[in-house]
């Protein structure tokens, strides 16, 4: 399928890291990589509304086709004019496959070269889903980028997927992918092929040859920030980032501390998603500069700073550390809200650092000043 | 105390009922009356954010003294500047005095002339609270408008307060209030003394007699929808209107529907409270004009129409029913803060339209037409 809503300008690229400076076209606008993605699970990134997203200046967000299918049903979205109506969000949206929820979420999965028979993790429903259905969901939820429907493995060093499994998890993915491709035919959308294979290079690398054929304005990572330690993921990103197609963005899924973020771009990556800047605010949990700061500590209690001076977002503007402390404290939503918007824009803000400083010819320099800064836990 | 900072214009009365329009002039703004006031326990308005409260026309809101005393501590909030700058709301607040929480939550009470001794509901710690403490913390908050300490009664007919119960609260409520007059001296504050009496009409009319002297710009009316029928609360309530100081605003503590709104205007009530309306929207219940509806019903499954067509506020300019009720149905906070952000847009409308029609002259006919068209119920 011939696509010309979409296309990926590289304009810049650093001479000393791998990082690139680009912008994706997509038929409800531009995105300016690289970037971050915030999570809209359930058709709403928790907490926060439209408006807030796009006042943090949020270019694309991600939704999950596994719950979405699941309630309200992927019938009553395409009813409502797909996924940007029914949620009121009309820049881009990129849904994955539900691919790593059905491995994740589900019970008593049954996989087959068919596809994948499990239990909703809501009622136990027995359901089946094939890469056909996976990408009729996609179609009718409408996002600009969609996900091929894949096997996903753990990559945890105890008790992680064997080399046998990961190896038939790629054959399965391939096999798949082809369905996928087949299957999908709607030229709003462009389908993002998944690299798998574990932290076994040599699969990798076969799976990147299986998604050549079929990335087009696009290609996703798969299967990384699932367990493994930061090193080996940051490891396989090395291994990956001269074998992964030049022209097009590279998607990393599911990865998105700040430390992973500017070490992602400097392997290449072009695209980051994950739900951790909202569920560690939940938490009570803040990123600054220097690391992460947990609001409900004591130091806070009369702490009638912003979470950070220099922060431009809602909550630092309006609010002090020790209003969102005693939010937190008596579990008021406010408290979660704020902290999400101030943990995605700290994120949206700094992707857009890392993407000036690429511009700038410093992005070295400024990666080794913030990985110099910025505490850092080496499990994710 | 003698205090310029307030006070009150009556601009024109219902000739057919005891409906009443004015303004209340405070140290942070003018109030139009008759009006609905938000209630934010916890120096929060559930899940809203003081710019929703603004967008939605909000005059003054509501904090609770027992809460804000437990967490943060009032002497927290005092160093942050006061309640205005602790959470960010620059318009005028009120404050109760915590009589009805600790008569309504605490543990293990031990009721005496000095005070009550009780247990936080929320770690079993011991606390006294004074009449002069109350006020200690209610300066400490620093609201505009603040409340006396009470002793607030049951008034449900299947076991509420006896004749001699509510003719004791009675006398320690005067008590009490002669010792917050005595220990309030802050004239950026007004004291709201607060009538009590329970369904007993002649304690009603000796606590109005109680209250007179100390009543300067607003007097309170407390100890209703505690249980009783809302027949029974309208009876009280045009008890009291002929006897209650006719240039002061009149303030009905915890009410909050939209007949009682209606009504208790009707009957020379200028300010109400109450948890309801943001209450029911976190169990998906929306008000409309013809009635409560609950959005998780399956008829709005696929209605893709707003809550209410007529209805300005975000989410019925942004959002569906169907949207709404998947946010309810997947306990995403996004629900709570839309039918939160409708059900107080919809009580501030409904204020203002009581408001209007009384200055056009046309109050009577809007609240029958009103009460003839909404679905109430006769139990709070």
């Amino acid at each position: 399928m011939e696509n010309k809503n979409f296309s990926f300008e590289l304009i810049k690229e650093c001479p000393h890291t791998g990082a690139r400076a680009g912008i994706l076209h997509t038929p409800h606008g531009d995105i300016e990589t690289p970037i971050f993605m915030p999570v809209g699970t359930q058709a709403t990134v928790k907490g926060l509304r439209p408006d807030d997203l796009h006042d943090m200046e949020a270019q694309i967000i991600l939704s999950n086709t596994y719950h979405l299918f699941l309630r309200p049903g992927h019938e009553i979205v395409k009813k409502a004019g797909g996924l940007h109506k029914f949620m009121n969000w009309n820049k881009p949206i990129l849904t994955d496959s539900g691919g790593f929820q059905v491995f994740s979420l589900a019970d008593m999965r049954k996989v087959s070269d068919e596809g994948v028979e499990f239990k909703s993790h809501l009622n136990g429903e027995k359901i089946f889903i094939t890469p056909e259905k996976a990408i009729e969901i996609e179609n009718a939820l409408g996002a600009d980028i969609i996900m091929a429907f894949d096997q996903c493995t753990d990559a945890k060093e105890d008790g992680g997927a064997s080399y046998a499994e990961a190896l038939e998890a790629r054959r399965k993915t391939k096999l798949w992918l082809e369905r996928c491709v087949k299957a999908h035919n709607n030229p709003n959308q462009m389908l993002f092929p998944i690299v798998q294979g574990n932290i076994y290079k040599d699969i990798r690398a076969m799976c990147v040859e299986d998604c050549l054929p079929y990335a087009k304005c696009g290609i996703a990572i798969g299967g990384l920030s699932v367990g493994e330690e930061k090193s080996i993921m940051y490891d396989i990103l090395d291994f990956l980032n001269p074998i992964l197609p030049h022209d097009q963005p590279r998607y990393l899924m599911g990865v998105g501390s700040p430390d992973c973020l500017v070490e992602g771009y400097a392997r290449g990556i072009d695209m980051m998603d994950c739900v951790l800047p909202t569920r560690i605010a939940r938490n009570g949990t803040a990123f600054t500069r220097k690391g992460k700061i947990a609001i409900k500590n004591a130091t806070y209690k009369e702490d009638f700073s912003p979470i950070e001076e220099e922060c431009d977002c809602y909550a630092c503007k309006n609010f002090s550390r020790a209003y969102i402390r005693h939010l937190i404290n008596t579990n008021e939503m406010l408290g979660a809200e704020l902290l999400s918007i101030h943990n995605l824009r700290f994120l949206l803000k700094f992707a857009k650092d890392c993407r000036n400083a690429i511009l700038n010819d410093n992005f070295k320099e400024f990666h080794d000043e913030f990985m110099a800064s910025y505490k850092i836990k080496n499990r994710f």
